[in-house]
């Protein structure tokens, strides 16, 4: 058995996998994010503790992203909009949940190349329109995946990523999503 | 009245209302992007054209996103990884809503604050239980605003960002994702 495939460590996979059965905590994450605004369409995130295999724990570097609006949705094209993310984030997570779970049943791959297109009609935003949706009315993706297989095993593997995908899920299904005032320790927390 | 308020053209938000009143055509954007797995939990996204207000638009950059995953999770620890990049699309979103349909109303907003926080069960992905979902189980939003405003006020800026955001319609109430192999002429667009 190779011990890594498609970049991902299969021995540190399967461990995890045994760690999480012996004890469901260890699979408990709690992820974070502060977010401040700038100007306009402009606010910047930073991305650093989460909490995860029963820790505190923090990435490599504290992370910091720019969402923008371009000149036609009024604001300075800083960044990617809000939207442009969900695809970014989704793209990643189909991407990823593809190559882990085909590591996982040992079926090599070389490459994976997607498109993301989603539809949005501005009606909802502007509030012009109650019966058109805010949201991405549909979202369209495109894979090109490159591997020893055939169409029915790429099939599979597509199939497999839609059904493992924490955000293809999210996207596809919904969470339930809880805003609140804060209070001053969480303030100063976000500085 | 002020022109612009909260760094949003208010006269230019108008007359883009108007424009999509009379041209529901006007509203109708399709946004876009192509993404790359490098290897293991890293893939990276290009984001630059999209449709919109009738015509093919261009960033005025094209954006690179980098997806991955900690050590934890297997991974480099290169980026963010697709569920933190959920919270940043809505941090980004309800941040925005609610000072463009501030700005609007005419309330003045001196600053935004958002803490995000999002519940990951692991047993979903990892395919341990079906009975657990895959994505987050619940998000949490702290908002902080800074403007001369009553806390009633404050509760409706956050409603309203609520009722107008298009993230937080995609990801409370979900969207239809179709995926599918690609053709050779999207393949070459991947690159």
């Amino acid at each position: 058995m190779d011990k890594v495939m498609n970049g991902v460590d299969r021995e540190a996979l399967f461990a995890t996998v045994e760690a999480v059965k012996a004890d469901a905590e260890v699979a408990q994450f709690e992820f974070r994010l502060a977010n401040k605004w700038v100007t306009g369409g402009e606010n910047r995130s930073r991305i650093d503790d989460y909490f995860g295999a029963r820790q505190e724990m923090r990435h490599a570097q504290a992370f910091e992203l720019v969402n923008d609006e371009p000149p036609v949705l009024l604001s300075t094209d800083k960044g990617p909009n809000p939207v442009e993310y969900v695809l970014h984030a989704l793209a990643g997570c189909l991407t990823t949940s593809l190559v882990y779970h085909a590591a996982a049943r040992g079926i090599e791959v070389r490459g994976v190349a997607t498109r993301f297109e989603g539809d949005l009609d501005l009606q909802g935003f502007l509030g012009i329109r109650d019966d058109v949706r805010r949201g991405f009315q549909s979202i369209r993706v495109v894979f090109d995946i490159d591997a020893d297989a055939d169409r029915a095993t790429k099939d599979e593997l597509i199939a497999m990523a839609e059904a493992h995908s924490p955000v293809f899920d999210i996207v596809s299904n919904g969470v339930p999503v809880v805003c609140r005032h804060g209070e001053p320790y969480m303030l100063q927390a976000a500085e």
